[in-house]
């Protein structure tokens, strides 16, 4: 069952993608929402079974596991409920005016999916960011067929929800094609898919070496296509005076727990503070170094990834830069990860940006500054990121408004206290970022947003209203909000216009 | 004045652009839109200076000229009524939920600029997709300040312009950055600025062989930005045997015409015409013939363009599968372009793609299939296309479901009879459409919809209302719509939700 999908069976699959992309043209949106809740329904009908064996696979806890089935069936049922509204297909309907010189035509655009994608899902959400998960989802919302290559961490995992996938889609009678499952374990077998002149786009959740090497293959094509690839980030956390005050002992509480949530496997992970020098600050080092003594080393995803974080972080931690503040008194055995706390100056990381890669894993670098100056320094010279952080009281964001001013520009999502971990399903979620967090900025891949990655405007001009899409008919036969000269409206074309 | 700007020039100009985004961060949308409206009666207070420059530097006739001023201060102004409408910002707010486990927090979102943006105009619209063109409008729109590369084609019609929008911009009190005007003639100067790190994202109107080159050294970036180049295409023309019938002589006129419209310089010239042999293609060949003898051959934008139509044209007119159908009797003079007319057999273009590459100019190549199959087969091998044509009846339509659906896969804008020249500026239009017509067919570059180009989401997460934009305060102090907890609305947040 887990044996590497040979070129012929991918030629085969992707032969079906294709077809299967007529059949996604024209059966309607309703019908394509019903099949995706016939998916969540698929899912959630998988029991133990599943829990079992994605815990088996990744070494995640029962409850985590639990919580992220029903999220991933929330993502299916949500992203199904938004193309029934519609709505993200932004109908335009601009009518004729014939004696307008020269005469204006009749002009209706709606947005059409792409053709076939490629989902490369990620090794920590073995259900909501892999095989059955946002990508896919959003990728058919958008009328797209898909071809998923399945993670090597969790093969078992993936088939129980590729299987759940396909017997929905027999089930509601769509083409076979609508979705495929492939294996492959080389690098080869990924880029084979990413080159291949059938496909036309690219979503990936990931290492920023595993995005970047797709997307530069993208873009090597001859005929390029748009990969979306988030490729996780540093998610700093920006510490202002006033707040680092008012309760430093919380804060560092607040800030480990997050640091160390999942053993720091999650692409929000804040793995980087950045305060300034004082006794507010040593208070909160010290409390995270009594919190960090006594956390427990954890068993991480995999072992490739416990081998990774202990390389990267032991690289780190050998910059004469850096000096260790912290670690747990337990020591981690193989395929653990044990939670690390390190300190450097915001002069040394303004010297060698090098400093501030990402380490994936429960690895937090305390960044201390002279004074404010340096702070905005640290802000500016930041690369893009999914997430930013700013702990501030009201009276801290109003001195700090050109900070926060910048730290707008370099990031998807900025949050007023709280921590970065947790990324909600909602329509205003953006996980998204400039690069490096991402490849395009102007995307996300949670929420039904997520779902515009995969759509293109088509416009038809002076087509007979019974050939046109039932988006776009005088009618408004599907109730959706469209935009009708101008004026976003439900009413039919001529109405009242 | 048209003296190349220097490297330390062009620099002080980047850093300008990039002062001046954190103003357009912190002024109204409201006033940005008066700076548009501004620029627009600038645009229209140049009198005959401009028209009579820019029939000079281009050589086209005044009407179309004056046709395209219009167009261009239209471009402005009804941008600018898209911004302050405000549902382009996409506002999409998610309350709180605090007793949810885990709490879902409170969370809303705006698109907001790319940043520094720089654009390449067009020679054949030096108005309406040059210096004040729809890339400058749309980019600025999005609240990004924008570089302009001059076009070398009419260095003086640009600095016309370029000079009306610094004056707008002085007049309403905006940062001397939000626009610069960069002169260069080597492919080297625009390079340079496409890999400035201080530069977003990039638009680009004119040739394949241009657009793709800034493309990919964009994506060559250590940070890839996003690039928009519209490259053009050969916009073909599917003629169905009924409607073919029906008026043979008529449509042969109606493309004649369409064809050699502004000397063929569009880039929706519809440089191929399909249909099935037999006694209707005859007269309609019969009849283009008779048109294209009687065509006198007229002036080009500049030398360049008419060297490069001749080469080109004679390039496939030596291709064994092509032969000359009918040309002028009147000989072309240098920096003319005379309009011809070939044919080639379906099989022939099915062996060798290449002969459906654009000659940009007036140049029309008549593809004869044996049959339906071979039109069916042409579709599927054809590339992506800024626009497509079906000369069809209803009854054709009804008959040929399957290639018109083949041919949305390829296009931007579906005709279904008419000619593709005259881009109309509207919401539905789409002016865009899959590789190679363009190098993102999620995007269009006219219409108010071009500002999504240059626009990214940003999400604020538990931001205090009063430090939030003011788009997403609770009371909706702009009155736009906005996606309140999924439902679209212009309610204040709490009023009834």
């Amino acid at each position: 069952m887990y044996t590497e999908t040979s070129r012929e069976q991918v030629e085969g699959l992707l032969l079906k993608a294709e077809q299967a992309i007529q059949q996604l043209k024209k059966r309607s949106i309703a019908d394509r929402a019903a099949l995706m809740d016939a998916i969540a329904a698929k899912i959630e009908g998988l029991g133990r079974e599943l829990i079992a064996t994605a815990m088996e696979e990744s070494h995640l806890p029962e409850a985590r596991l639990v919580g992220e089935k029903a999220r991933t069936i929330f993502q299916w049922r949500s992203y199904a409920d938004h193309i029934r509204n519609g709505i993200c297909f932004e109908a335009r309907i601009d009518t004729a005016i014939p004696d307008k010189t020269p005469p204006k035509p009749d002009l209706r655009k709606i947005k059409v999916g792409l053709g076939p994608v490629v989902v490369f899902g990620a090794s920590n959400f073995p259900f909501a960011f892999s095989t059955a998960g946002g990508d896919t989802a959003s990728a058919l919302a958008a009328g797209c067929s898909v071809i998923v290559k399945a993670h090597p961490g969790h093969p078992k995992t993936s088939t129980l929800m590729a299987q759940a996938i396909a017997e929905a889609i027999q089930e509601e009678g769509w083409h076979e094609g609508v979705f495929s499952h492939v294996y492959g374990h080389s690098n080869e077998s990924g880029a084979y898919l990413v080159q291949h002149p059938l496909v036309k786009s690219v979503a990936f959740t990931g290492s920023y070496g595993g995005g970047k090497a797709l997307f530069d293959l993208a873009d090597k094509r001859k005929e390029p296509i748009p990969v979306f690839a988030e490729m996780g980030s540093i998610n700093p956390i920006f510490a202002l005076p006033d707040k680092l005050a008012a309760d430093p002992r919380g804060l560092a509480s607040q800030y480990f727990a997050s640091l160390t949530l999942g053993v720091g496997q999650f692409c929000t992970n804040p793995g980087v503070f950045i305060a300034i020098k004082g006794k507010d600050l040593a208070v909160f080092k010290a409390a995270l170094q009594n919190e960090v003594a006594s956390c427990p080393p954890a068993t991480m995803l995999h072992d490739g990834i416990a081998k990774a974080y202990h390389t990267m972080s032991k690289k780190v931690l050998s910059q004469p830069a850096v000096r260790l503040l912290g670690k747990a008194d337990q020591s981690a055995t193989e395929g653990q990860g044990m939670a690390l706390l390190a300190e450097a100056e915001a002069k040394s990381i303004l010297a060698n940006e090098h400093l501030l890669e990402e380490v994936f894993g429960p690895f937090g670098l305390i960044v201390t500054c002279e004074n404010e100056d340096e702070m905005l320094m640290l802000a500016r010279q930041l690369k893009g990121q999914l997430s930013i952080t700013i702990a501030s009281t009201d009276a801290d964001a109003a001195k700090h408004t050109e900070l926060i001013g910048l730290l707008q520009d370099k990031c998807g999502r900025l949050l007023f206290n709280g921590m970065p971990t947790g990324v909600e399903v909602c329509l205003a979620m953006q996980h998204g970022g400039p690069f490096p967090a991402t490849t395009d900025a102007r995307f996300t891949s949670v929420g039904a947003d997520a779902i515009q990655r995969f759509l293109r405007p088509l416009s038809f001009q002076n087509w007979p209203d019974a050939l046109l899409p039932d988006a776009l008919k005088d009618a408004n036969p599907l109730g959706i909000y469209r935009t009708v000269n101008n004026v976003l409206t439900k009413e039919a074309v001529g109405s009242k216009l």
